[in-house]
């Protein structure tokens, strides 16, 4: 089943309990803070009817038609099907979020794993739950990073309480009990439901902290703490003006959500106190999820550089080789972003025994470092050919009044042919890219630094290279590595 | 004569013609947009009394007590002394606007320089400003920065009109009009007088635009549209739980001033046209401006530095050696700035023909050029440290609800010990710190960091370091230079 | 036409005109510091033989068994065939000179574009030569960098005289006479042959400099001035265990090709004043080279993880984060630039009006750029691990030293259960990867830092760029883009 | 007492066990190899006899004169002075190594030290071994690095034998006996004596690694085992004409000095057992020799610019503004590590209780840090400028054959007016600083960077930075720090 846009817009005055700024809000399809994120998540559901796009999004198996993302992925092609939707999506000025689709391919994995390895049945569970994706076609959000609290330590050993991570306080027949709280969950108001991972790997004594399931948002129990957003005004001629990024699909998205012991039923749990397989599930939500993060990032570089062309140009400074230096640059970052996902996504990751794949999590995490290590640096080279007018750039309302704005239009012209209120545009869209302290989100968003360079040691075939090392010092152990067992000693032999 | 704080506020409501967020502002002290910038310069004149700080800020000279910034610097000593006084200020909470003060430093060197080489009298002109400064106390500004129009034009080969810089447009035996615009200038609103300087080097063709003077913000024709802020709300209890530092000393700073077609009375005219000392004074008011920058980033990269320390506190990280690493890089960026800007200080630039002294334009470039550069990875390091928290922290309203309180003390807690308002405190600081687009303005402010390079090219000795080459070369060429000269040729000689 | 190794070697003695270290060398295969380069050389023709490998280096056509290379890329495949090719002789320790294949391909496209263009029938040298190589299987490398002189004026106009680039002194009905010198010219001593390219695009007053050619190395006129080798004895055991890899396959390679009025006949001159193709040539040339490039770095990249990877746990520190850390940059540095070459060659440019491909410019650019960028970071971190023993580690002859070597076996034991000779032999790898300069020729080969940037600028979409961001601000000029022409104005609509 | 050149020359024929290239030199005197050290060493003995240096190299005191360096530092005077004597005598062209004095100083201070808290009575040995470098005027070096072993563990828990850090294996009433091996000790084979210090902190069960003693380099059961040289011809034509750096002061110089139970008489015993104060010992020797270090560093940079303007003159590229950015980088790191050195000199660390001064840590190992971490850096840079032609330059040979040199002449000429060979040598140069590996040998001399880091997080003042922020925040805990305590609650006052 398709839903449409109306049906998923009115589907969110759910009686949800949820804070915005110290207020509570009884119906957020109401709230101007929230048209952004809820308006673009409901063109995703417009595009199911492009007759374009209609295929990328969607999918008809047995005569139901379903959203794409409701599948597991088994081949490259899925990958890459995937990550061209999500692509289309942003690129159309819609949003479709990773975090929910990308937990559901996780559990997908892990679900399959533990059935295999321990005999449980999680797959069932699972199953179930797609179907119920099929039949009622929800938005949905994943839920990963927890509170945390004292981070040097582990969630059984926390000190001032034991909730710094979601856990199992209670079980029966019917289901489970949760508590804790999750941090930093993007899409939350704009979404149904929401399937809830653990963000590390345990040990045994974590093992109620090992759980997995899936929720409605407006559960009883359930919580939202929204994060005030730097734009709260969405959609005005006003605010498209001032932020011409932000002040169309941006507000509120961020949330806490507090799980005020929440009852959740078996077919709705994807596992529970198997805490061997919580770093698989958050590894493997990690690697899908950045998949989708540098989908963002391929979209929003192309943004900066196109920004920062423009104001090249606007700025008469195009023909400068220090600023074809920068802006090559600019270019170089996003096409790298791109062409390094998609590598990941056309060379994959077989899980051959269930079946299953997923994007490379060493091409994949290399995506997301670079985005995420050189984020500043993008920054820093926007505002450098920006400019200083970049921080002290006029708004809407400077922009409409009489008096300014001969001045603004005489003094803050560029270029000859150039319209003022062009440059003016352009210079309020480099604001938006980079001055509300996006960066330092950037580098925290769908993991942190750390997380990536952990995966991509992990990901490494230090065997290979050792192999290669040792073939050329004549050590042993390099006589059965695949990538040089076929080879002679180092080097073939003396011709001469 | 020392001004009350009290006899300054009152001054500001003059008459100026000031916009703001598209509206005409009437009386400035009134508006609470302007409050954080106007106390924050308060301050400095309640400092004039403090028994600790009195002889620091001011100077007594024949009976007459005034600000010692309003005395030429002559000798280490005195640049010190400057610097100090900055710093004091910054780091009790109050402001002292650098751009006045270094301009006129600026003016009183490339009056003497002009007057010695053409014969002028502009230093009669300066000396008397400075007795009118001595006499009134007023505050002061320095603007610069021209709107420029066509980055890639001179001025009088500009494209759309010919106002993209400052330029005489008429002059008669009292005085000059001048028409243009400076864009960026700091402190305006509180300010009562500026002084306008060229920011570039020019030719013949330019030579309108080569002109110095001094006005008060309110002379007739003078328009002021002032920047938006990031925070118009300033001193309220929400604006400094929300905001620990902008939500006081911030608010409305950085303005366009238009001139449209100002008299300037000749004894306030330092240039008319002597189009070769542009570039000195340009030059010598960004190497004055640069001091007064580093002090401010000093305050700031130990502000940095502070709430990041707090944060790996609170976090339960602090003992890890990836932690202390990022700590050790940010005090080490700190002390660096310090250390190469009081360098500079203590070995300045001396001018012996006219017994002045500035900065030394290498270290004082040195310093700028380093914190500008490396602004946006003190940004990275915080929030790398801080964690993805600084980013959807929430604010005063959220934590003044009682609803929401118990959830955000019990799930934001950190380390056992440390209540969860500091944390989240400390978190707000950091969000201050980093989430408003200050990088961008960080690598524009007092001078690019293009500026910087060139400055610092200048400033090398390149026939120290080819002489240098040279003797180990035993290519002729060394034998004169000061710091080989007195060396053999290399080495000394073969001794086995 | 295949040559057997013991043919190779015999041809190269062929009365080539050479010298090294100031000596004329009579026969280079008698010549022990030309023994690496020439016997890995040798190795690619031992390679044909290979049943692995025979039908990656050779391909049969009409009965007739030829090396791969000699045929023109037209497909994605077989430019990942010319990869796979390339870093299997390479991997092997063999060596297969891509400056020659990779002129030819150049050579290939640009001659198809002047005959479509000018209707010239260069096609037919190219063809011709093609031909020659297929029955007599030499050797070949290219020659492109000139030797330049005053790099701030162009080929004609430069001072001291007119043969810093090599040029066309003289025609007449059989072919033209070439003056000038070549530099950097790796693998000469080792080939039979060479094209020669352009290395600039030119103006018509160059139009003499607009020359492409081959011939063969001892044609009469060329003089071959060898570069000095780091390491002169080849493939002795104390060569050997010194520099596993330079004591191999290392020794003279780079040559300075002097033309002394070389003659050379109009079926081997496939440009001769066409300057507006000499851009062509040149780029066409540097995309081929670049993937070659890349691929002589995804191997020495492995083998620089292999070691720092070796060494890490030889020293006992493979357990530390920030060894991992340093580890984790190594593969990932590595990875990328095998990724992104492939990720070029799977997604080339095909140039469709003739059929042709070539490597993605901007891929291979980016592969290219980041290799060389990131050299210096590669070494530094090799070294970091390592540690200072790398600098100082002792030799063969100390090792063989029966006095000696109680001490050193017992000192500079690191972890238990290694030989000391296992982790002696580690530090000499590193050594050898980074202790000769390496990192600057790194910078240049193929092509500097600066020619990356350009070509990257050059194959950016700056329209597609400009586009995106011109949809955004509503601003015209986005409507037929290929990317944004099918989106509907952004964002799409407002739903709520 | 000073001896004569002649005289130190001769005392290095001491019967000394030395090992080069896995041959017993009997002689260093008539060893090439040696020339280098020695020479540059004997000259600094000439240099007591120069008019302009005689009283910065030596001292006099009650009608004796010595060696400035025997005395101990008190003052910042002491430790500018000592700074300018090392400067001097290395832009000379002579070598004082600064191992040994920057051992004896932190000897100095660490022996007050434990006198002060242990009651001990090693101020008296350090004192009578200073009256013997005052009577006898032996060149001397300090010994710091052992070879380690398995570097996770602690010296007394190594595996495969307990000395791979020096330790005490016996002592009587006359001395101890000593075993293990040192390494990378720079200017052994140019030393009498030397003084050695353990490398790291102890624990109690370390405690017979905590040994500080002096002892000839001749001594019984010494053997030297020195490093080979990258060039070991030196001071002949053609050495200094290939490297004009290293082809005169270079040559052999590293050493691993191995104790085959080596006696030690108590007066040279300077710490024995004390474990707690190793750490004070080896951070001392740390922060006096990386000052020596930045000496250093500051010729070596300023060499580099030299190398890289002359090179950016004679190419014909000095003009440009890429270029003069690159030179300008140059030229600042050069000024940077000469600035914040010198800072660290003029503004001290002070000892008050013993009387004693150390040069600053935080800034000695600010400027230490900055130049090992941006060494690679600066090789990429000299050559990115100097181009390919610095890795494939002719040497001595090439150039003085007739054959050769009119092609050389004729081709590597560069802009006009500029001699060939003035090219060639200013090329020769560059390869010499930066085509050896000294990149990864100098982010390692004088402590590796993780040590930096280590030693600027422990100089930092990390209160202070705390209390900044606790003020700002409102958090108790500042009222009490030096640099906020006179301040008020933060901002001080509204004042409107």
């Amino acid at each position: 089943m398709l839903r449409t846009a109306k049906q998923y817009v009115e589907s969110l005055n759910d009686g949800r309990v949820i804070y915005l700024n110290g207020e509570k809000i009884p119906d957020i399809t109401k709230h101007k803070a929230f048209r952004g994120s809820i308006n673009a998540r409901a063109l995703s559901y417009e595009l199911y009817n492009h007759p374009k796009f209609r295929d990328l999004l969607t999918i008809e198996e047995k005569g139901d038609r379903f959203l794409f993302l409701w599948n597991q992925p088994k081949t490259a092609e899925d990958l890459v099907h995937r990550r061209n939707l999500y692509i289309t999506c942003m690129r159309w000025g819609a949003a479709m979020s990773g975090m929910g689709p990308d937990a559901l391919a996780a559990s997908g994995v892990t679900a399959a794993r533990m059935d295999k390895a321990l005999g449980t049945h999680y797959t069932e569970a699972v199953e179930d739950y797609r179907k119920h994706l099929r039949q009622t076609d929800p938005a949905i959000t994943g839920a990963i990073t927890d509170v945390k609290g004292n981070r040097g330590l582990r969630p059984s050993a926390q000190e001032q309480h034991k909730d710094f991570y979601v856990r199992v306080v209670d079980k029966n027949k019917d289901g489970i009990i949760v508590r804790g709280a999750k941090i930093h969950i993007s899409a939350t108001p704009s979404c149904n439901e929401l399937i809830v991972s653990p963000c590390r790997a345990h040990r045994e004594e974590d093992k109620d902290y090992a759980v997995v399931f899936a929720t409605p948002v407006n559960a009883k129990g359930i919580k939202l703490l929204t994060s005030p957003a730097r734009i709260e005004e969405i959609g005005s001629e006003e605010a498209e003006w001032d932020w011409p990024l932000g002040g169309r699909g941006g507000g509120v998205s961020e949330c806490m959500i507090v799980f005020d012991d929440v009852f959740v039923p078996w077919n709705r749990v994807f596992m529970c106190g198997e805490w061997q397989y919580s770093r698989d599930q958050a590894w493997l939500f990690g690697v899908f999820h950045r998949l989708f993060g540098t989908c963002h990032r391929v979209i929003a570089t192309e943004e900066a550089a196109g920004a920062a062309a423009l104001l090249a140009e606007y700025n008469g400074l195009d023909r400068y080789p220090h600023i074809q230096e920068k802006l090559a640059w600019l270019a170089m970052h996003s096409q790298l972003i791109d062409a390094m996902a998609q590598y990941g996504c056309e060379h994959p990751d077989f899980f051959e025994d269930i079946g299953l794949a997923a994007p490379s999590l060493m091409f994949t995490n290399i995506a997301k470092y670079i985005f995420a290590n050189d984020q500043h640096e993008t920054s820093k080279l926007v505002a450098d050919i920006g400019g200083g007018i970049v921080t002290t750039v006029y708004n809407y309302r400077d922009w409409m009044n009489p008096e300014e704005r001969p001045y603004i239009e005489k003094y803050l012209a560029g270029k000859g042919g150039i319209p003022t209120e062009h440059r003016l545009r352009a210079i309020r869209m480099a604001k938006d890219l980079i001055g509300h302290g996006h960066d330092g989100a950037t580098i925290h968003t769908e993991g942190s630094l750390a997380a990536q360079k952990m995966a991509m040691y992990a990901a490494a075939d230090w065997e290979k290279y050792k192999a290669i090392a040792k073939r050329i010092l004549n050590i042993p152990g390099w006589e059965k590595h695949p990538v040089t067992k076929d080879l002679p000693p180092y080097p073939a032999k003396w011709i001469i």
